[in-house]
């Protein structure tokens, strides 16, 4: 449903709403994609949310429920009486409940534990347990398992019997009375083999699998990477524990690059959305960059002051150029590291391909350069030269290209060799990032000029 | 499998290779998945990839083939024999084959043709006459219909007899004589309900579709949104013509984010990875920015000319805080705006938002910018003054620090407000990121320093 569309039959049921004309409501808001409906209900406001959500029939209450974002989730789990929230609680799967309480307040949580019933609550304990973002904690315990001496009719029965609860039936997990994981069966397999053949025939035993202690990151790879619809969770003596879905790795893929992009500009990640963000939540994942980035520039401020009579008395001109330098040194630096830490991260990049990238960056760097010094040297002279009327002299004009030359190669060398470096260090790349790599070039970009500039312009003029 | 124990078998099979045991090689790599061994043959060169690659079994072959780089398919292309190349395409899904076509040099696309039989043929001519980017591009057209009086035996049936060949079977589409879909139907509904049940009872009408020439972004955002396992995709009659799966949305979603980051750090996007792409084509996707972006510092360049001799009277040690302010302001304003990109193409800020986002980023920007202006008012008078002994009298000091202040609240609120204003206007909100912002926060923040320091100083002093 287009954002506009939905922005219309928001505004229609808030003007349902004061007419009181509840019955038009419900066909309205039951006749949505829950997706659709979470998105409405998250814009009502603390009175309306309770009344409207009401309306919703059983089923489609729930599901709208889990979509919900976490602000909307905690107005209306304040406001539910206990039968409703059981109510709720009854038909969601055990991972959207954990998310839930995962991010609930304490208050909040006792109720959900309390109106769960026993064996959920188990369960729910001891999904808690596991470590912060591993695989453990983004599983479903709500699978299918099949026993290896099974006839293709028995394993129907039994999901037939079964598949209503479970998130997903397609794929089936073949375990020993020990619960141990020694094979796999899709239902396209058992569609393809008769009623009468055991699955031991079948079944494939060279089971990809993750423990429910490995990183989040490294299970939605594996799925990516082998196609996979789901991937097994075993815990270390391959007991099977539960079963990672792909949408759940879409969920993990779109946050990790946030995290990604975040880091690069500076920020510490957050796992809330900007919106469910509070100030001062904002403000704490910042300051520390801004702060060590300011502080750094210690470094371009002193290497200004130790020049600047120098500078001052061959041309007060070459100030004006310094902000030009540095911003296309940054440019081009963050170009190449962007594009070498996004391609660690799609692992299309390996740490082997170190001497390639450099190879690569530097005859690019040497094109880029050439082109950009040009144009710097024209633009110098003709616009800001002659339109302008600055005394740019040939002899300046010169200096500022060579040292334009000398910074973008500087530059795209920096940029793409930190994070290689980093990957090799097993450091995170995307943390050296744009920001430190500009502080750097900044540095070295002014440097150079400064030693450019003192060397030829005394010769030249 | 890790990326260390790939490189240890590669180097094995590397070694097997001079020995001429290829026995032991055809173990080991018709044991790997057919995702890793493509990455063990993309590390062959010219001369032995073809040997190696006539070890794999049929299966294995095409599998392993369709997961390998595009440099390495056309390697292999223009060795295989025609034999070889039908054998392999014969194994091949249609999406697949025509990503390779779309790849591939002329003659070698020339020959795939050649060796496709008829009707696969004027499905691939059908397919590439959809626009780039579109649904129709990424869709697959094995699927499996069924019309709405089959009883569920009758679909069973169906679906065992052509499975073998479907990419998958779980989503089956009920379509009327005319091709029309009419209707949806899952395997787990078929296992649910009695074998002599007409699916017509229970078929889900209401069906999410998407027209084959969508976008193939807004396609993946609603099997995201939707938690689907595969999309219908229909023409402009609502006649089926193919599904676009859930594994076609991961690649999808990182192409489009890679797109976004390349935007933000101002390098035209390009669909082929980093190392595949020729310096050409990196140069020519980095230099129209870094022209741009490097004329348009001609703004700073002025500020600077016009004020410079005025800076220069009050104290030559004003220049030295030029790097710093700029840097300051680049950062803040690129926090906020990768912030908000971030959130606009996840959907989790939204036009409607532009008010909230302002008010929020204001008040994030103001106790940003105390703090910070508190420190550098510090660091500029004990550091820079004192330990390194310049002569930062203490109305420099507040001149800087207040121009701190103002440079970095109007950061945070061009970055924040940039974005916004482009989604609104329905302009691609990455590409005015941070490099843009950071050419008006420049010239802007010089401005401001320039004046406060003309205004206070000579008051002070």
């Amino acid at each position: 449903m287009e954002y506009e569309e939905l922005t219309e039959i928001t505004d229609k049921v808030l003007k349902l709403l004061t007419e009181k004309n509840f019955r038009e409501i419900k066909v309205l808001i039951n006749d949505l994609q829950p997706q659709d409906s979470a998105l409405l209900l998250d814009a009502m406001n603390e009175k309306d949310i309770l009344p409207i959500f009401r309306l919703l029939s059983k089923e489609n209450a729930a599901e709208t429920f889990v979509e919900m974002s976490y602000d909307g989730q905690e107005l209306l789990l304040n406001s539910f009486t206990d039968a409703e929230l059981k109510a709720v609680l009854d038909e969601m799967f055990l991972d959207d409940t954990v998310d839930i309480i995962e991010e609930m307040p304490a208050n909040v949580v006792k109720r959900i534990i309390k109106q769960s019933d026993a064996e959920t609550r188990k369960q729910i304990n001891e999904i808690l347990k596991y470590p912060k973002d591993s695989a453990g904690t983004i599983m479903t315990v709500e699978y299918v398992s099949l026993r290896e001496h099974w006839t293709v009719k028995e394993c129907f029965d039994r999901i037939r019997k079964i598949a209503l609860d479970k998130e997903t039936i397609y794929n089936c997990y073949v375990t020993d009375t020990k619960r141990k994981l020694i094979g796999t069966v899709t239902v396209k397999d058992l569609l393809l083999h008769d009623y009468d053949t055991e699955i031991t025939e079948f079944m494939e035993r060279e089971v990809i699998s993750a423990e429910a202690t490995d990183d989040k990151e490294t299970v939605a790879q594996q799925i990516d990477k082998y196609d996979l619809s789901a991937l097994p969770i075993v815990d270390s003596e391959n007991r099977m524990v539960g079963i990672v879905t792909v949408d759940d790795v879409i969920d993990v893929i779109k946050q990790e690059t946030t995290e990604d992009i975040s880091k690069m500009a500076a920020v510490t990640p957050s796992t809330d959305t900007y919106l469910e963000q509070s100030v001062w939540q904002i403000w704490k994942n910042r300051i520390p960059w801004l702060l060590i980035l300011m502080i750094s520039a210690t470094f371009t401020g002193l290497i200004i002051n130790h020049f600047e009579g120098e500078l001052n008395k061959l041309s007060p001109l070459l100030f004006a150029c310094i902000p030009m330098l540095m911003d296309t040194g940054g440019n081009a630096g963050s170009q190449a590291s962007v594009t070498v830490i996004r391609g660690l991260a799609l692992d299309e990049i390996r740490p082997r391909n170190t001497l390639k990238v450099l190879w690569k960056e530097l005859r690019v760097s040497v094109l880029l350069a050439a082109c950009l010094a040009v144009v710097c040297f024209g633009k110098l002279y003709l616009l800001d030269g002659l339109a302008f009327g600055y005394n740019y002299t040939w002899f300046i004009c010169l200096a500022v290209s060579l040292s334009m030359f000398a910074t973008v190669v500087i530059a795209k060398v920096v940029g793409c060799m930190m994070p290689m470096l980093a990957k090799v260090c097993k450091l995170d790349p995307a943390v050296v990032a744009s920001p430190f790599i500009t502080t750097i070039v900044d540095a070295l970009s002014l440097i150079i000029f400064c030693l450019i500039s003192m060397g030829l312009l005394p010769a030249l003029s």
